[in-house]
């Protein structure tokens, strides 16, 4: 582990604490006064500062505990719609298969893919080595990734065994474009980010463009799966003409798969504002911090 | 018209062409040789910023051209797939007013809604008093939110003609939530900005608040759209059932509004990066420069 203090960390108690330094000061007498108001004012302003940056850190813990609680809730709530109301699973190219589709494209191109995103943003991982923290990004990735392509199979095959088309509704259209983009993503971090052979100029112009598409892709990811939501329950719920109760009456099922899709808008939502918070970004180390070296560089 | 300079901007020709003073400096002789160097040092460093801030500039209008034209095409397709392949427009509870839902939702929440929230980014508006800028957004955005209400009474007086249940759909949901955050949103931004009355401190507070929720009110309105013209076109295009071409062998009807769907997502996106870019943000302005008056005070 490399210990590193980020920039503008209280390093010592009395940094934190000033008053400590004030009883001192007083005691040394008049002829001290100005030197002593200065430390003061000094003072006052590393605790205001320590002040500001606890609260940021706090905001940003209740922000992800709330990102981890919405997650977990939205893994929840589509693995019971499809298991309680859908009839659970199999890959038989049935409607079961296709059941594995709404389960995998919201645990990988959205949960995991949330969660992964926000690594580099929690304070705890700041002072370490970001090597670590690095591969575990691309492997959280990697397995949304991995869950998102395993989605789209279940649903082709479906598709196949049905002689159902492929690809042309506007879901589809969004969706597919979704996973492109995070399969070049995905690859191009892995090249530019993790291969040792990447120079340092290429990293620094992909950082930028992969961080705005990192936020472009969760957007879609969103897009993708409120449309798909709403597709499945009125193909699912289309009252006589399957035995259902209509989706108009909103029916349980309808209830629990429409909380989903707001699960998932708010989910959504708190990635985001974690992402493009600036205090809540992770410090760029200082060049005397570049000891480590994760695959030859690390400033991105 | 109040005139001032933002931070940083070239406010003499010599500053932005420097090489005029390396002329001037080299016929003073050989004793002013170390002088004309900081010159040279100093004029180069603006001559960089100078290319830099004119880089940023051309940027930002290449992706403001892109979102009007984007803009545009959102507009003229929706209307196209409304009035050619819907039947056209009328306001007598029969699918000719649910017509109208479309075209002013997109229009209202996402085109005007866009467009009104770039306003500030135009650099063209910086060295202007941001009074008038900030009644035209104001105005935009009231426009803006007046189609989006008239969009949802379309819709609410086709179903209630139809004994349609209302609010069931998860696409519902989604963008009666877009709409009443978004008629919230006009109002704080009303009282806290307009407002006479409205206290600095109360100002201070309420600025990231509405820039945060501006482009979350966007995201939602890309997914409500998206969501509704999936669900729009399965209604509508279901073959044999109401005799059209399915859906899913692409008619130009389903290609016409898939491709609205890609341009409101793509319209979406500019503009969000628009409003991420700090570069291309508003410069505060200086205190100076503080005497105008836009019906109080202007800091935000």
């Amino acid at each position: 582990m490399h210990d590193y203090t980020p920039p503008n960390t209280c390093s010592t108690p009395s940094e934190c604490f000033p008053l400590s330094q004030w009883n001192e000061t007083m005691e040394c007498g008049s002829e001290l006064a100005v030197d002593t108001m200065k430390k003061e004012l000094k003072s006052r302003a590393i605790l205001a500062d320590c002040s500001t940056r606890m609260r940021s850190i706090v905001s940003f813990y209740f922000c992800y505990l709330l990102c981890l609680c919405l997650g977990i809730a939205c893994v929840v709530f589509v693995s019971i719609w499809n298991s309680h109301w859908r009839g659970g699973f199999a890959w038989d190219g049935s409607a079961l298969q296709f059941n594995w589709h709404p389960v995998l494209m919201v645990t990988g191109l959205v949960v995991l893919y949330g969660n992964g995103a926000v690594l580099y943003r929690i304070p705890l991982t700041w002072g370490q080595n970001k090597l670590p923290w690095k591969l575990l990004h691309a492997g959280v990735m990697l397995l949304a990734l991995l869950c998102s392509i395993l989605g789209l199979c279940a649903v082709f095959d479906f598709h196949h065994t049905n002689n159902t088309p492929n690809l042309y509704s506007l879901h589809s259209w969004i969706g597919i474009c979704t996973t492109a983009l995070f399969t070049a993503q995905w690859v191009m971090g892995l090249a530019g980010f993790l291969l040792p052979c990447s120079p340092m100029s290429f990293r620094k112009l992909l950082k930028p463009v992969h961080v705005w598409m990192g936020g472009c892709i969760l957007i879609l990811s969103i897009v993708s799966c409120i449309s798909g939501i709403n597709e499945k329950l009125f193909f699912a719920l289309k009252g006589t003409t399957n035995g259902t109760v209509p989706y108009g009456n909103l029916p349980p099922e309808a209830l629990v798969a429409n909380s989903l899709g707001v699960l998932i808008v708010a989910f959504g939502l708190v990635v985001l504002k974690i992402l493009s918070n600036q205090k809540w970004q992770r410090p760029e180390p200082r060049s005397e911090d570049m000891g480590y070296s994760p695959l030859l560089q690390d400033d991105s």
